[in-house]
């Protein structure tokens, strides 16, 4: 059971709702390699993609996941819009609810930004990533990703290294496999850790040789520089000298644990090229591919619900 | 009956043409609410929508109603485009002419630049809205807002104010409420009221207080700076003082006036946020609903008058 | 027969090839002329335009081709991407082909970057221009339009005037007509002219009147100051005496000689704005127009190449 009517974050899932949206997004992993119509889900709807922030990598995925599935998808881009002329992000989503869009994917700088608009509108939002504070499509492709190439989400190590604080990637995926039960490390320079890390009852390292040892899955972060508001921030040279993942510091997880990136990476930055290469460790390609069918299967869960919503008002306005 | 090859302007239409289209209108307000495959009225056809002047508002409303219908949309980012090269504007409508679209819709920052474009190629032209000459879409989503509350479009007195001078959405709709017999009265400081408004046949006020006596519809402009060549420029806290649209002074209008907004708005200049957002008042979300119907409904006409020329011209070649 | 996987440039194809695809280019000229659902030929596909150069031209023309063709075709602006923020080209393409396209369609101002991608990805890799390199669908487009004027290819004059050295379109033009069996002059001021150009079977000529004598073909090429890096530029007047096309030279080339550019048009810089509207002898609309029909066709061609690899390789494994 899938009963949200939006997707804003990891939170307020239930597992067995996270359960039901992977296995669906599985159905969808070899449907999306065909060169079919892939389905009609979406049939007729309307998805509008509005990014705030620039992200290539996820707008596509999303563009493509909504197309594959029939929608009619459009783009805005929101840097050229009224916004620019003093519209407020509020009065921007009643214009746009007055459309009468069906989906709504939404990437905002402000954390609870796309929380507020989604109170906004009649149609099923999905966020896409605001500010600091979620991301959780990403952690679900992550999710569907080590499911796949470890058969299962609990009683598994995973190890986060990297920017912690300013990242809605780790706090999403923190949240996701505390679900899950999985055990989970952060790994990263005490200036990037996020006070209170140490309550949210995970483990946490600055050294990086000792948070690896025996991991399961190694999840490196993009060095996020523009995020980065004053601090100290370590040398590129240095930051991979002591938080880079090489082959030397991978030797120390566990023989079989995997390596993931969200990408875009900086090869030399926080991962070797070598590592992200290796198609024994390295399956940074496959949370991409991942990224489409979760994408998928979560817009056609709040499409269902939608048209449940629509049918169970048009029968009670009958009855 | 409409007959047009183009929609250029308010002003060549007939009153019935006008009707028309507003009744085509009506009936894709609703069938545009439903998440169902709205239309095929455009399928198989090329839509493309060339905005030399950045509107992320109106060119989503022409994307989502083309989509609606079945076209094939695509938009043309003028900005970066070969017009950068050298390229004149005559060139750049006979090269897309060439690639045989069916509707064009021309936003551009000089007034006649789409009629001109219009005597260039052989498919049907639509003006998003050309300098300060015309925006005949906005008009006609106005005027169908305005009839669905009002019950009718003529014996009302509708009162536009603001920066009347640099706005051709007050020129599309005193062209167009003149033609369905509406009391018009325009508002605005003197040196934002075009010269020779006096001889339009409708009343001009600088006192906002005066000119509201009694309106039944209120229509508040944008501000324009970025339109705005030298010439006196009131403060905002002036502005929104003598000319901004307020509980006050919109007391002096009709018991049931209706308040009207094209977008996007700047709240406490000229207009309170509190009236926009009063949903017994204004009809600001109803005009952006309004939008994408009458666009649907003009580019459904244009679309039938194509195919019948087309088809009369085969029949004649094989006669 | 037409059995590349790729359309990474003209050196490649074989004379066979060549015409197999404007045969089936000319079959789609008509059928783009009408306002039906043009075919069905990439139906389900996915077709991903990857500009890292601007060019709304032939962005829109692939963009129409794909969608003629039933395709879902997507834009990714390469200016704002992840490009941006540090990643590899390899690793942009990596996280494409992750997204499963069918088709790429690739501008980059890098000479064989375009090639290195297609070495990288599962998909068909079309070459939209590269660098100084090639720009195959050019050629292709230009020797369809050819075809239609003269009935032929072979045994044809082609006069080539302007800035060889920095054309890409002249280099994929001159492989093309070489191998069709045209004669090939080139016209242009010394500096504009690439080393070596004597030793590659085509006459070479610095007076314009000396190298128009008797063409039946004049192409004209974009003065691209854009790509000039230091060297003689001469003076935009000083150039237009010389190698700008005007009715004076023009009455050199044989009576029924055509006149071609590929466009955007420096009027006045390269050629005299009443030559490019002369009906009788200019054929630039032509061009573009062609430019859909051998794109489809191009298109087409691979779409049925991916699927039979595709079908081979599943009864491989099924056996």
């Amino acid at each position: 059971m899938f009963r949200a009517r939006h997707l804003l974050g990891i939170e307020p899932l239930h597992p067995t709702e996270i359960t039901t949206l992977l296995d669906l997004a599985e159905s969808y992993v070899d449907l999306n390699r065909r060169t079919v119509k892939h389905s009609d889900a979406l049939e007729g709807m309307t998805q509008i993609n509005m990014f705030f922030e620039n992200s290539t990598r996820t707008q596509s995925s999303f563009e493509l996941a909504g197309k594959r599935l029939g929608a009619d998808v459009m783009n805005m881009s929101m840097q050229t819009s009224s916004v620019k002329k003093g519209e407020t992000l509020i009065d921007t989503a009643l214009t746009l609810n007055a459309m009468h869009p069906d989906l709504l994917v939404v990437r905002h700088s402000a954390s609870g930004a796309v929380d507020l608009l989604a109170q906004k509108v009649n149609c099923a939002v999905i966020n896409a990533g605001d500010g600091r504070h979620e991301h959780p499509t990403q952690a679900l492709l992550d999710a569907l990703t080590i499911r796949r190439a470890k058969g299962r989400l609990h009683r598994l190590t995973v190890a986060i290294c990297g920017d912690i604080a300013h990242s809605r990637v780790a706090r999403s995926n923190l949240l996701l496999l505390g679900k899950m039960e999985s055990r989970l490390r952060l790994i990263g320079p005490a200036t990037l850790m996020p006070a209170g890390a140490r309550d949210w009852g995970c483990e946490v390292y600055e050294d990086m040789r000792e948070g690896l040892r025996g991991a399961d899955v190694v999840m490196m972060l993009r060095l996020q520089r523009e995020r980065m508001d004053g601090g100290f921030i370590p040398s590129e040279r240095e930051y991979y000298h002591r938080w880079g993942l090489d082959a030397e510091k991978l030797a120390l997880a566990a023989d079989d644990a995997i390596v993931m990136h969200p990408g875009p990476m900086n090869r030399g930055v926080e991962i070797d090229g070598t590592i992200a290469d290796d198609i024994n460790r390295s399956v940074i390609q496959d949370q991409v591919e991942m990224g489409v069918a979760v994408r998928m299967a979560a817009m056609d869960l709040l499409a269902r619900n939608l048209r449940a919503e629509r049918g169970s008002r048009a029968s009670e306005a009958l009855a």
